[in-house]
């Protein structure tokens, strides 16, 4: 029927998605949706790539801290810049959000959006997981690329709509997922326009968070940079469920699913049906589990739907 | 040369913008741009259609007012309802920012999103400019439609960048400029996700401006928005002369233009160069003017450059 999905195994998953570009690009089919309004929404991690044990933009900040320590001498003393340049992992793990906005704050503003740029980018073309020894755009889940390209072929406008940050994921969006600039929807600091010394106009990250993109702010978000609903929306936490409610409210064709880290072997177990602990920052509570099953919304089973998670492997 | 810009006068105003389309497209020559980084930006009111004396959805916001009326008894002890509902004109030029928000908030915000689109499609289909007498998109200036048309025709993405409101400019952009939702960049409400009383997901508008698209805005708003420089960009007012520096920030062609309001017979005199008042919303002051002169950005005279204003006429 289709060569795009290799790398899934038969099943409902599968089948979900093949339902849905049918009837969506049935012309006279009462689902048929018009190729303007033809818009697929992805979360990005632990939906599009690897998140655990943290998040690939967290492992850029702590790197960041390093690189950064010299010229702030006062993080010797204050925390959380102390454990983590002590390397204390279990100080680091029980940051709390307080902590986390601090790190993220002290190494993702005060630049040039240029020079963030340049700085994302060199460190995102060497840097590497630790368990696998690859990058970490190497840790894209090929049955996901697949399910975009398969929309995509099939007329979809595909967007990244990331609780991560939207200067941040589009530094590598283009190369990775064949997704521009534009596309990436995502947390974002609020900038200041300003002059460089040679009167060029450029623009400072600020301290100050524009928006924080998850949960309630996904579909405020979308509304605010696309005017309408999608029509396809994948997730795989609680923060992702008001985009696949959102997206579920569309009349016609719709598909909303979630991706379940159900594979310890391949990648990792974690969240609802697995008893394992959570990825602190997104969840996928038990109660969000069942509330997709009771609304009929497919969970994806790494474990039993996807042939090969990653495009490295045989 | 071209077909396009059957509505220009030669002079230079027209070879600028032929001169930028050859530059930028000429592959392997100096200012050559990559086709995913044509991008022009275009402000809406005062360079896409008539701003004059008062812009539209000021238009759009007073007819609500009357509509509203029945429902909202203080407002004929209140001002600035007071004032309009009474039809005292001179008070209402004298409107405050303070009083024009009053206006927006009561007419713009506490609906769906889906019932605003549906009242301003409503609006906007039957309400007439009187001078005219003509439907508001009627005013739409046919050069600049052109323009648009053809940096399309050569590859470029085109999007509306304007102080006015996005929710209230997308019920009507992809009819009037060929241009969908989601290329429409403005002025934005913050929205909350609801449900409604069917338990459908739902965006409700809140009287709380998320931004003003306007000035050092317009930058920060393409960047967040697009997360990069346009190569062109077309204003009217000092609110666009940071859009304009910071897209003649770019390497390679860029084109950065002012429409001037000079022509009293086919349109409206006002601005620099005119001395006659401006309009007060977005002013186009003598400095921005000679600013303009100074950086070799050419100013379009309606008066000289454009054969025909609008496209109904013969």
């Amino acid at each position: 029927m289709n060569d795009h999905l290799q790398s899934w195994n038969d099943g409902p998953a599968k089948s979900a998605i093949e339902n849905f570009v049918r009837a969506a690009t049935d012309v006279g089919g009462p689902q048929f949706v018009p190729e303007d309004e033809r818009i697929a929404t992805f979360d990005q991690d632990g939906t599009m790539w690897v998140e655990h044990p943290i998040v690939t933009q967290l492992a850029f900040a702590l790197a960041r801290i390093f690189a950064l320590a010299p010229e702030n001498p006062k993080w010797n003393e204050t925390e959380p810049f102390k454990s983590i340049l002590a390397r204390d992992n279990a100080a680091i793990a029980k940051c709390t959000m307080q902590d986390l906005e601090a790190i993220f704050m002290a190494t993702h503003t005060g630049m040039a959006t240029g020079d963030f740029h340049a700085i994302v980018s060199d460190w995102i073309a060497q840097a590497k997981d630790p368990r696998w020894n690859r990058r970490y755009t190497e840790l894209v889940y090929q049955p996901m690329l697949e399910v975009m390209q398969y929309l995509k072929a099939n007329g979809f406008k595909i967007y990244i709509v990331t609780g991560g940050g939207q200067a941040f994921v589009r530094t590598f969006a283009q190369q990775v997922y064949g997704i521009p600039p534009q596309r990436v929807i995502g947390s974002a600091a609020k900038t200041s326009y300003s002059h460089s010394k040679e009167g060029r106009g450029v623009l400072i990250k600020q301290p100050a968070l524009l928006f924080f993109d998850d949960t309630a702010a996904k579909p405020e978000d979308i509304y605010l940079f696309l005017g309408r609903r999608p029509r396809a929306a994948f997730g795989n936490s609680d923060g992702d469920l008001p985009m696949l409610e959102y997206t579920s409210g569309n009349s016609g064709a719709t598909l909303t699913m979630l991706v379940l880290h159900d594979d310890p072997e391949r990648e990792y177990a974690y969240g609802p049906a697995n008893g394992l602990p959570d990825v602190k920052l997104s969840p996928f509570s038990q109660a969000t589990f069942d509330e997709a099953a009771a609304r009929g919304w497919p969970v994806i089973s790494m474990k039993n739907d996807w042939k090969r998670v990653f495009a490295f492997e045989a």
